[in-house]
């Protein structure tokens, strides 16, 4: 209904002359020469509003970290590994754009450096030093050539949208899309379910599928977009 | 021009009516519900040799960690997780075997349950608390039902024979089968290049695909079983 509602406003290509970057899919971060952190992120959600994008007119950039995914039709996709390689492709390709989301399940913490030797081995028990990440989304959205429109995603396993609000604000985002992982949801899943929380308004998009929920979320863009 | 000595010896199946169980892949150490540790082995090697035994008339059991691979004709399979996963799985099933193979790179340690708070955050440092995995060949080595033979691998940046020497005692294997990671070997590739070591002999097996290099160490293998 909404996205009729945008294409009755737009057209069918909502995103037509917009450029969109987005991030997806996890990092891995090196212990050493074969030895990686990283999570379960499959990327799913992200190629699929890549997707969308796509076909509602965007030029769309995908940094996407390892995944086993197709790049989808008229999308332009850089591959990346750590978090360090993922924020300085995403400080590279944000500048100026239209709409920035950063769906990447990105890696907070990293392991010191395997050649600082900062790995103790104490008998039976190991402790990896990790430092903090830098922070991809809150420095794209503090770029002097800041994007337009900078969405985050949050993907908690509890307090979904009180952690949601926290980043909202501290990050300096628009828009946060923020969904539970577990029940079958998220995660290596085709289904999801997104409440969208910025300043002003939190609305929730019901369970759908991932295309599906990639498109409402573009169509809501697009409208903000036309507010600007 | 092994293998068709064996075929001499054997016919064109040369481990029929023997069982062989291996494991393959990588494991993935959970540091809470979406984060994990893991490695870049691929499992080609350990897929390549179920595929070979199972053409050469072995009865083949593949305990598998998360891998983008098929599973070979004739094969049954186990998935797993974790390295417990892989060691629970590798003692169900190994005990009265012929040949038990250890080609998965399991992760030696561990991080510490997310649940038990072990994690310490500490401003832009994180530790992370890790406990030794068991070290499923050598537990295997030890079943009071031990398989006739038990094979390791042993992938390693540097120093490849002597460390695999020291292994092959430490272990109580019959056999290693040593390869150098890197120079386009090794992880993630289709050639590779072994060194088998045993107490009293080492033969170079020479670069080639690894579904080449599977069919000459499983000559040898049936070889040394009809020693036994």
């Amino acid at each position: 209904e909404l996205v009729a509602e945008v294409e009755g406003l737009f057209g069918p290509k909502p995103l037509a002359g917009k450029r969109l970057v987005l991030t997806a899919g996890p990092t891995r971060e090196p212990l050493d020469p074969v030895r990686y952190l990283s999570n379960h992120s499959s990327g799913k959600m992200g190629f699929a509003i890549a997707a969308a994008a796509a076909a509602m007119g965007a030029e769309v950039e995908l940094i996407t970290g390892p995944v086993a995914l197709a790049t989808p039709a008229g999308v332009k996709r850089t591959d990346v590994g750590s978090a360090l390689e993922m924020h300085a492709a995403a400080l590279e390709l944000a500048g100026g754009c239209d709409i920035f989301i950063g769906c990447a399940a990105v890696a907070d913490y990293r392991p010191v450096a395997a050649n600082e030797h900062k790995i103790k081995k104490d008998g039976d028990t190991l402790s990896v030093e990790m430092v903090k990440n830098p922070d991809i989304i809150s420095d794209v959205a503090a770029m002097a050539a800041r994007p337009a429109l900078v969405v985050g995603f949050a993907a908690e396993t509890r307090d979904v949208e009180q952690y949601a609000k926290g980043k909202l604000a501290r990050k300096g985002l628009d828009l946060i899309a923020a969904n539970a992982v577990g029940n079958g949801l998220a995660f290596g899943t085709d289904d999801n379910q997104l409440t969208l929380i910025s300043k002003d308004q939190t609305q929730v998009l019901p369970q759908a599928s991932k295309a599906k929920l990639a498109e409402q979320l573009l169509a809501i863009l697009a409208n903000r977009l036309s507010e600007h």
